[in-house]
């Protein structure tokens, strides 16, 4: 006897919903359950916050964050200094951004070094960075990479690259705020020793 | 100075995602990132699955299960025994099905009684539940409950309404399938030793 399944109607929206990130094949039946029944859900709004952010969001051909018709918000800002920090994704330009540490450009380089998987320079938005560096006057280039393996060769790799353009420097590497020395691991601490600073 | 935000689209798109059960800010944050941007990501065709269950997927005014346009799952189910199986919610229906061994017809209550929050039986389908008894012949009710204070309170008044008109029934309650007896709590084990059965 053939068992009672969800409507097809479900199954599909089931289906979309399992693919995001971090959502499993059960999470996915509960929202999709939600969506349908819930007073408080608005399908419509949400279908149409979607679409909009699908038609409208594009990377800035300039610095590669989020861009929509109405400009970049990186590169419209106005009066930012001319520092720029390289990061590797869009995302990590919102990070920097909520640490109010940083007042200049950015440039996202859509990746990271990584023969592993096949990521070659060529992969990375790095002519446009070279194209930057000389047009806009840029004073220094700050890496902010992650501290990891990748993200030291791509550090690496650009300082040979623009050493001689500007000045280069990297984020520093140390302690976690808030983090006691128990929780450092040996390598983290080492590094917080050799950049140590006089007080 | 103003500080870089994601684009409005992007923002609306997150908004949405945070109301989602189980999808927190920064979840959403992810989905919302990955959407716009992954490769894999269709949201063209995540819209219309919205969409097209939020349209086609209403409760069905008999059984209380999702029903389309192209009629209810479990109402139009040919060859089903007439035993009717009383539920709480439409999805309890697919863990019974999933279950395969249950060859009835279902009934959702759309809830359970539960003063503390306000849900009398007016709020729940009974009155339908009582027509579906007179009308469809049918031979016992078995109520598939939860076995927490509201569902044994919701179990207790239904038993009390039907037990004139047919033959009312619940799920055992005992040892759940693989788990040791040092996993079961003081009451589960007193209800799984009284409801001993003979071998």
């Amino acid at each position: 006897m053939a068992r009672i399944e969800y409507p097809q109607a479900v199954v599909a929206l089931v289906n979309e919903l399992k693919q995001l990130p971090g959502v499993g094949p059960r999470s996915a039946e509960r929202i999709a359950i939600w969506l349908v029944q819930h007073p408080r859900a608005h399908p419509v709004a949400f279908s149409e916050a979607l679409l909009g952010a699908h038609e409208k969001v594009v990377p800035c051909p300039r610095c590669g964050f989020f861009s929509t018709p109405e400009g970049c918000a990186v590169c419209q800002h106005p009066r930012r200094e001319p520092v720029l920090c390289v990061v590797e994704q869009a995302t990590d330009v919102i990070s920097m951004e909520r640490s109010g540490a940083f007042r200049g450009r950015y440039h996202c380089l859509g990746g990271r070094l990584s023969p592993l998987d096949n990521v070659t320079p060529e992969d990375l938005r790095i002519g446009p960075l070279l194209e930057r560096i000389g047009s806009e006057g840029t004073e220094e280039v700050i890496l902010a990479l992650g501290s990891d393996v990748e993200g030291e060769a791509t550090a690496n790799y650009l300082a040979d690259l623009l050493r001689t353009k500007c000045r280069v420097t990297r984020l520093a590497q140390g302690l976690p705020a808030g983090g006691g020395l128990e929780h450092a691991d040996a390598l983290t601490l080492a590094r917080a020793l050799e950049g140590r600073r006089g007080l």
